[in-house]
């Protein structure tokens, strides 16, 4: 990019920084009526607006296929009447749900008299950077609305027009409630460098949260200096104990693998013990393989079940997001811990047993945002853990692990209250 | 430094930062006992061995002085028999505190039973670059061992000799117990590459701790890649309200600047609304300037109290850390209100009022760490708020706000009972 144009749009990216930041001074205090006021209009004006944002999309859908874009991720892209609906509706929900601001956590009395109270207050400001879906546009910043946060929403270039219009449509029906300007602002760029720029305005961004594939991770982690909660990769496995019911390690298997593969929290490796895996494994990979799911395995794994592909070191560390799956044969419990500990992105793991001690061992040993007895990996949700809403499902250990909700989407204050109290 | 002492520096890093890794895998599940026997075992042999620690302290003594530190510099330096019993004691304190790790801090059921609880774990590897006084490394150390993280300890130069002196000292202790031989490290390095390195290095580091002055603060926000919490920078007001209480406000600005002027939680800057200033400045400035306080004001300061030197625009800016105070007079809560949210750093405020209304206002409206009414800023402290430890004080929104304690040095980790259940 040419140097003057550069200068330009990190001047405008600042500007908006600080727009943000005396925004969220004012929504800091702002009542949850007039935040659920907001919200309501919000859901308005997304419907009354949808052929506006129907043809945006129509543009973007245009330049998807022109760049050859897999059905998959037009079908990400997309945006229909329902789909609208459902951003409207998603976005009235997040009005019904309970205020997290003001509410004190803890409170309690010092020796000497000093009353002290713990109070979630807003995070500040809030960037965001995401890819593809543009729903995640009033998702995001409908959360952060409503938790006090003023937003800055960087999509990608695939959908850059519908984001455009959604943000536009938002903001627009929000200030029209007396929220601030600087609220919610949409990083109207595509180019690396202002991705970049954004991961490092400390002066104006609390957190910025990035919401996408492997190549964003690690532009985050290389340029970062803004605190970041890292989202969404999931390498998630599903152990087959020694101990587990087969027919119920079936049934978890094939819906972690294929209830909807193209998620985080789908399972991507099956690690089977050796005691089981005879018994096991030729019924599941059956079932597995008529599902269409191409299956890639250990030789041990290739010894019991004919026609499974060899799997290699490669094998084990990807997050395939598709219709295949890695299959590992192992001698113990531990060797299973260790696998996951070593290849798992500390998303979601699983465990099928019956039995209690390695159950406990499981659940402690597994360094995993969410460890799991006798269930599906894809559990892990803000919904299916009753949150209801999700700003995405944090991998890191600072702040927020697992799906977050609205309490994720803040910070605390110590107020203290006393009658003239000095330190001796 | 040469290209080639760099490289095998580098390398040394990183594997202090694998064995880390190692530990803390070991430390996640170790017994509440078994890492209270290491405890103890520290403090004794922090007393045993402490003729070892006074001479290595001695050198640095030495070397401080031939260096011009100041007397205050080189009093934070200084160990003596008894500062050595206080650190051994403070470590047996943290042996008796309560466990935070394995507390389920809640947990519920879904209509489809799944059962979901919310547990305390430990972050996994903490790196602390700090400066000066050398205790903190007993105290990190402890701290983070009570709560099964592995510790990469980064000190500064002039305290080196002394610091590791106390990391040999307590690490052997760790592992004549069981506990394993990266849980606590000390980086036997002063050099900046070699401190930059430690901000990079995502692959090991769950979290960074820097501790120490601005030049610190301003090289890991332009160069930490790993999270990080800031703490320490402390630029504290007090407001005293057009209705404070004239002598309790007297006596809390008085405490708040002159008992412990070099902390972070001393007050810097004192602002006085208009209607009180001339009855409130004389009388108080009065007692400051009689305790050694260098005073510098704005004019209508200076036009009620003669002799106080003009504040400038920098001033509102300083952290002094020292007998300097500087004095605003501002025509409104919310004047106070802004000087406060542009100036300050987000640690602790004050304000003295008998207004309900105004107290609530003001503990609404500023934005930092801790708020207080009617209290010395001096309270901001884990001990005085009743933790039993800390750790320092968060200045960031994420993850830890205020005084750090045990809780604040752990992450949760969601586990998930279920029956068999798959997604819908």
């Amino acid at each position: 990019m040419e140097r003057g144009v550069r200068i330009f749009m990190k001047m405008q990216l600042y500007e908006m920084g600080r727009k943000a930041r005396e925004a969220a001074r004012i929504l800091a205090t702002a009542s949850t009526s007039q935040k659920n006021k907001a919200l309501m209009a919000m859901a308005r004006a997304l419907r009354e607006e949808k052929s506006e944002i129907l043809a945006a999309n129509a543009v973007d859908m245009e330049n998807g296929r022109k760049q050859g874009l897999t059905a998959a991720l037009l079908d990400r892209l997309l945006l229909t009447e329902a789909r609208i609906e459902d951003m409207a509706a998603g976005v009235e929900d997040v009005a019904s749900l309970p205020d997290p601001i003001g509410e004190v956590i803890k409170m309690w009395r010092r020796p000497n008299g000093l009353e002290i109270g713990r109070m979630r207050v807003p995070l500040g400001v809030i960037g965001i950077i995401y890819e593809s879906r543009p729903n995640v546009t009033a998702d995001a910043a409908s959360l952060c609305l409503k938790t006090g946060n003023a937003i800055l929403l960087r999509g990608g270039e695939e959908a850059i027009n519908s984001n455009r219009a959604i943000a536009r449509i938002i903001a627009g029906a929000a200030q029209n409630c007396g929220i601030p300007e600087g609220a919610i602002q949409f990083v109207d760029s595509a180019s690396r460098e202002d991705a970049i720029e954004l991961m490092r305005m400390n002066e104006f961004l609390d957190v910025l949260i990035p919401r996408g594939g492997k190549g964003l991770k690690e532009a985050v982690q290389a340029n970062a200096t803004v605190p970041v909660i890292m989202t969404g990769m999931g390498n998630c496995h599903t152990y087959v104990d020694e101990f587990a019911d087969v027919e119920m390690a079936t049934r978890i298997i094939i819906n972690a693998k294929t209830q909807r593969p193209s998620v985080c929290n789908a399972t991507e490796t099956l690690l089977v013990h050796e005691k089981i895996a005879e018994k096991f494994l030729p019924g599941a990979c059956a079932e597995l393989l008529q599902r269409g799911v191409e299956l890639r395995g250990c030789e041990r794994t290739r010894a019991i079940v004919p026609g499974v592909k060899p799997a290699t070191e490669q094998d084990w560390e990807t997050e395939y997001l598709d219709l295949i799956l890695a299959i590992r044969v192992v001698n113990s419990l531990e060797e299973a811990i260790s696998h996951i500990n070593r290849y798992g992105t500390m998303h979601t793991e699983a465990i099928v047993t019956k039995d209690y001690d390695n159950a406990r061992r499981f659940l402690a040993a597994v360094d995993a945002a969410c460890v799991f007895v006798n269930a599906s990996t894809r559990f892990t949700d803000g919904f299916q853990f009753g949150f209801g809403a999700e700003m995405g499902i944090s991998t890191q250990k600072l702040h927020a692990r697992g799906p977050m909700g609205l309490e994720e989407l803040t910070s605390t204050k110590f107020i203290v209250f006393g009658s003239g109290q000095i330190r001796e």
